[in-house]
C-alpha cells in the first residue's frame, strides 16, 4: 500500500464531465467535443481572471444540467488552479453552495481532484464529488511570465497555456459509466530543471517516476493498456518520457500519448511545443477521452497529470522546477 | 451526509506533532511549548520565502523524531502554505520523498489538512500520514500588503501573520493519543468584506456558518465541548462570532477561544488584533491545545481552521473576501 497503488474497490463512476474553452482550443482538432466555447476567451468578463473563474462556474454548471443534478447533490467540490492564491476555484465556484476543498497541484491539479474525488466517493464519504479545474492562457501568461498584450518572443521550448476548464461529476452509482479502479499520488521530483519555458522538461522525471512506480507495484507493463495519457508534457516533454522510460527497459512507443499534444494542430496552429495548464489535461478528458472510453475504444488508460511546482518568486530567487505526476487509472464499464 | 458531519469511527490517531516559530511567537505566552524558535526569524536562509520552508523542513523532521518514524513510514503528506504556488511546501518538503498532495485553502489549510489525513487514515488508504502547513510573516507580509522592511502604518483590525510551521502525523494506532473523532467541510462565505486589513470580519461569518451547521446535523450545542476553537479571527472576528452565534441562539461565551487571540500577549506585544496565518492555528493545536489534550484537562475540542480566500490581485479587481471554515473534533483517548 505504502507510496503504491491504492485499489478502488468500489471503483466510482465518472457520472458525467463538462468542458469549457477558449478559441485556440475550439479551432483545434477536438473543437467539435468541447461543451462551451467563447470566441474571444472572456466570457463576459472584464478581467482575464474573472473571464477563468466564470468557465469554471460554467463548466461545472454544464456538468450538473448533463445529469439533472443540483448543487444540493454534490456532498464536495474538490477544485483549484494556478493563480495565486486560487482565485478561479474561489471566485467562480462561491455561488455553488458546497462544502469545498480547495487544492494545488500545479498543472496536474485535475488528476489530484479525481483522486481525492475516487478516493472519498469509494470509502462511503460522499455520494457524489464535483473536481474542478482550470487555466486561462491571458491570466496564466501575466502571472508567470509576461502580459500576452507585451508580444514578448516565444522559445521553441515553450508551450501554451490552454484557456480551459472542466468539470467532472463521480459519484456512487450502478449505472454503466467510465469508473476509477486505482490511483496512485504523486511524489516530487526535482531534476534542477530553472527554464520556465521549459516545462516539458521539468515534468517528465516526474511523470516516468510515477509511471516506473506503478509498474512496478502493478506487475503490469504499458502494453497492458490502451492508452497512457499525460497531461500536459507537450512535444518535449513526451520525447524526454520516451527516453527515460526506455533507459528503464519500458516501450512507451505504441500506445503513449500527451494531451498537449491532442488539444492543438500542429502545423496549422503556432503553438509551439504544445498545450499546457491545469484546464489542459482536464478538457481533452471531460471531452475527448471519456467519449472514447464510453465509446468503448478505450477499455483501459492510465492517465497523469503533470504538475511543474514553480512559482515566478522561486524561479527569480533561483530555484529549480520540481514536478509531480498524479496517476488515475479509468476503466470502461463496457 | 450531504454537507454534514463525516464521523472517523476509527478515529485515527493525532500521533505526534511539532512545531516551529519565529522570535515573536517565541516570546509570546506559548513560547516555552514549541519545539524550536529560531531568534532571527530567517532560519539559517538567504530570503524570507526559503527561511519559511526550512521551517516545513523542520517542523515534518521533529515531528517524525518525536516517535522515531522515518518518512519511508509516511504513506502521504498533505501540506500548504499561503505563498504563491503553495513554495513553501514544495521546498519545504521536497527532500522528504513521500507521496504528496498540495492543498489552498489559505490560513485553514491546517485544518483541511487534518481532514484528509483524518479521512484517508480511517478508510484505510493509508496507515501514516504527514499534514504541514506554515506561514512567515515577511514573505506573507511582502505578497500579500507591503514588505515589513518598508515600515507601512497598520490598521487597528490588522492581524499579525505568524512566523510558524507545524506537521501532525496522523496514524491508525492503538495507542494513548488524542484522536479525530468527527470532520466537517467548509463552504465558502463571503459578506462582502473588502477591507485585506481586515481578515477577521471576512472570516468570522464561515467560522460562524461551520459551527452553526455542525450544532443543528449533531443535535450538540457549545456547552458539549471543553472548547471550541477557531483558527486565526483575532479580536475583530472573534467578537463578530461571539455576535453571530448569539443573534441565532448559541452562547459561546463560556468555552470559546481563538488560537490568534492564544499566541501573543496583547498588554506586552503590539500585535494589533492579534495572531493570522497557515503557522497560527498549526502551532498553537501541535504545542498547547494537543498538550491541554494528551493531559486530560480538555477531553473534547471543536478546532475550526479559519481561511480567507482572497489574493492581492482579486482585491485589487474589487473582489470580496470570502471566507471558509474546516472543522474537526479531537478527542482525548484517557
Amino acid at each position: 500500500m505504502a507510496k503504491g497503488i491504492i485499489k478502488l474497490k468500489n471503483a466510482p463512476a465518472i457520472l458525467c464531465a463538462a468542458s469549457v474553452v477558449g478559441k485556440h482550443e475550439s479551432d483545434g482538432p477536438l473543437g467539435a467535443l468541447f461543451d462551451f466555447h467563447d470566441k474571444d476567451d472572456r466570457f463576459g468578463q472584464s478581467t482575464w481572471e474573472k473571464a477563468e473563474a466564470e468557465m469554471q462556474h460554467m463548466a461545472l454548471n454544464l456538468a450538473m444540467s448533463k445529469n439533472k443534478i443540483s448543487i444540493t447533490d454534490i456532498d464536495a467540490i474538490f477544485a483549484g488552479d494556478l493563480m495565486n492564491q486560487c482565485i478561479s476555484s474561489t471566485y467562480g465556484l462561491i455561488a455553488h453552495d458546497a462544502p469545498f476543498m480547495g487544492l494545488y497541484s500545479a498543472c496536474s491539479t485535475a488528476a489530484e481532484a479525481l483522486i481525492l474525488s475516487g478516493m472519498t466517493v469509494n470509502a462511503g464519504y460522499f455520494k457524489r464529488t464535483a473536481s474542478v479545474t482550470s487555466s486561462h492562457n491571458c491570466s496564466a501568461e501575466r502571472q508567470f511570465r509576461t502580459p500576452v498584450e507585451y508580444g514578448g518572443q516565444r522559445t521553441p521550448t515553450s508551450q501554451w497555456t490552454v484557456t480551459g476548464s472542466a468539470a467532472f461529476i463521480i459519484a456512487d452509482d450502478e449505472g454503466r459509466h467510465p469508473r476509477i479502479t486505482e490511483v496512485m499520488l504523486g511524489m516530487t521530483v526535482d531534476y534542477g530543471i530553472t527554464d520556465a519555458n521549459n516545462m516539458g522538461a521539468a515534468m517528465a522525471p516526474a511523470a516516468a517516476d510515477t509511471m516506473i512506480r506503478y509498474f512496478e507495484s502493478s506487475g503490469l507493463g504499458p502494453s497492458a493498456f490502451d492508452l497512457i495519457v499525460t497531461g500536459d508534457l507537450g512535444f518535449e516533454g513526451h520525447s524526454i518520457v520516451l527516453d527515460l522510460m526506455s533507459t528503464k527497459g519500458y516501450d512507451l512507443s505504441g500506445n503513449y500519448n500527451d494531451c498537449g499534444l491532442l488539444i492543438y494542430n500542429r502545423s496549422s496552429q503556432d503553438m509551439h511545443a504544445g498545450g499546457s495548464g491545469c484546464g489542459c489535461s482536464a478538457v481533452v478528458l471531460a471531452s475527448y477521452l471519456l467519449k472514447l472510453i464510453r465509446d468503448g475504444e478505450l477499455r483501459d488508460v492510465l492517465f497523469i497529470g503533470t504538475g511543474a511546482l514553480m512559482s515566478p518568486l522561486s524561479v527569480q530567487q533561483g530555484g529549480s522546477i520540481p514536478g509531480i505526476a498524479h496517476l488515475v487509472r479509468i476503466k470502461g464499464d463496457a
